[in-house]
């Protein structure tokens, strides 16, 4: 399945990526970079830095939106410096050099690419939803075109991780959320109720560090900091989430993943902003435009990240003992 | 099956009751009355009054809680007075003359009933959770005696009615609600979730009136005053939603409706208070105690709820014309 990941990288961005790069049913045709974990610019040089460790330059990387549809301006909050590291790559140097940035716009090239290449392309956002609202406003066409959308965005079952009632991509752009939600492109979401259950734990990373090259250096050094912080999170998980990489792994084997058809909304006023719910008014259309993921085979899943992860860190130059 | 209704009655509580007396699957052995649409002696005397017309005054009637657990006194919100009536029964005048309510409290007789009839016995909430809540309280045993019970209670997937985030009869006491998520009783929940999805509208309540019995004039008069209020409700359903009778049904008729296994918690503070949602402590313990309805047989539960109402109602005097 040919695949375009548009990430904020971001720790688990870069899971995402690792893990995509290592699982034989995707191809990762391109990356285009918005701003949320971090500021775009950071999510770019993060994702650049870690294609060159990864081996794939040839991967060609896009500049996405740089910020909310009703914004001028980004910045990152405090609490995504404290989960991602300062700039969102942990602590690691960044070393993006030789890396191209596309000059293209991003939203540009994924609507080419969906005319390209039709029903075998999969889109998959692991950020706020507006660059997939961009491209829908820019690109009409794109929802009749495009194979199928993947996004790792949303909390149905379970209590929000921005406020008590929003997930975070949802909430740092609610409108462009709206958007997407009512556009009638059929989606399928990836939130927190199941991905708080995707955990990754110490005893993983260690394994995977037994690769010793410079690739499982850098992304086991990222993971061991997200966890470190997960071992402080209020809510006591036995492990870090995979949000984004359980998205990546749900648009490739959709069996992985129980869905519940339905239409969403998401909130714009009062404390509820940014939360998704079902629409009361599409509450009884028998068409349903999205599928939300309600549970996941854990163990299955666990399995299938860490095969693929192992690929593509292995692939990768030793690290000098 | 044996089934025990507890009732805040309220015009889909009336409408629960004469469609259980209905189903040949219920055999209702009595009906306990709490605060909620209404005051509780409100409720006593409007179910009361329905038992009278319905010629089943040999079903016994008890006395519930008064007020939610951590309160002293009730008084119904202003929109219960609005979507029920001032007494909650439409305007229908209330004659409970030759009723006898028992001396016996509710909560001992229900737990009496658990011990006598085990596993035959399926207990109905339609009210807030109070009454099940002091239950588990003066008799911890019930739980492990019970066959089931099904409470109409919470809202998932969609947002609340009594606030964007809480449905009703978890909002008039969280409290309660949290107590008896918690308590480890398995519990089946049929919430807004499915509830706002089976409409009554106009056509069949126009139906029924054709039978023409003293219970048909009555039950309908209920039905169409609760109707002409969701005429004017701002999300514009396409009919009146049977909340209390769904429960009933899907007590009685599990095939009706599909569940998300999962652990509930009642939000006890801030805007969320009153919010149902899957408690994140419990969210990877393999051991679900609650079974959420996410989906339900629309037409197959109207059918069968017209024809067992449609049973109920002739088998009454008929009207002077």
């Amino acid at each position: 399945m040919k695949l375009i990941l548009d990430l904020d990288t971001g720790i688990d961005d870069a899971l995402a990526l690792s893990y995509a790069l290592g699982d034989p049913a995707a191809e990762v045709i391109g990356v285009t970079c918005t701003y949320g974990n971090v500021v775009r610019e950071q999510a770019l040089e993060n994702t650049a830095t870690l294609l060159k460790v990864l081996g794939r330059k040839d991967i060609p990387l896009f500049a996405g939106p740089a910020h909310p549809l009703n914004q001028t301006a980004f910045a990152p909050t405090p609490m995504c410096r404290v989960v991602h590291g300062e700039h969102g790559f942990g602590n690691a140097p960044t070393d993006s050099d030789g890396m191209l940035i596309q000059s293209q716009r991003a939203v540009d090239w994924i609507a080419e690419a969906a005319d390209r290449y039709g029903s075998e392309l999969t889109l998959l956002t692991a950020g706020p939803l507006t660059t997939l609202a961009e491209v829908l406003r820019c690109h009409p066409d794109f929802k009749n075109k495009i194979g199928k959308v993947v996004c790792m965005a949303g909390a149905l079952t379970v209590a929000g991780n921005e406020t008590p009632f929003a997930e975070a991509n949802v909430r740092v752009d609610p409108e462009a959320a709206a958007e997407v939600l009512s556009s009638g492109l059929p989606l399928v979401l990836i939130g927190l109720d199941v991905t708080l259950k995707t955990l990754y734990d110490q005893a993983q990373i260690d394994n995977l560090q037994q690769l010793k090259t410079k690739a499982s250096d850098l992304v086991c050094g990222l993971m061991q900091f997200y966890l470190d912080y997960y071992k402080t999170d209020r809510r006591r998980l036995a492990g870090c989430p995979l949000h984004d990489p359980l998205a990546v792994a749900a648009a490739l084997h959709p069996e992985l993943i129980t869905t519940l058809p339905v239409n969403l909304k998401a909130d714009l006023e009062g404390p509820g902003r940014g939360r998704t719910t079902a629409d009361l008014s599409r509450l009884n259309d028998p068409q349903k435009d999205h599928h939300m993921a309600i549970d996941v085979d854990v163990q299955r899943f666990l399995k299938l990240f860490t095969a693929s992860l192992t690929r593509t860190l292995s692939r990768c130059e030793k690290a000098e003992s």
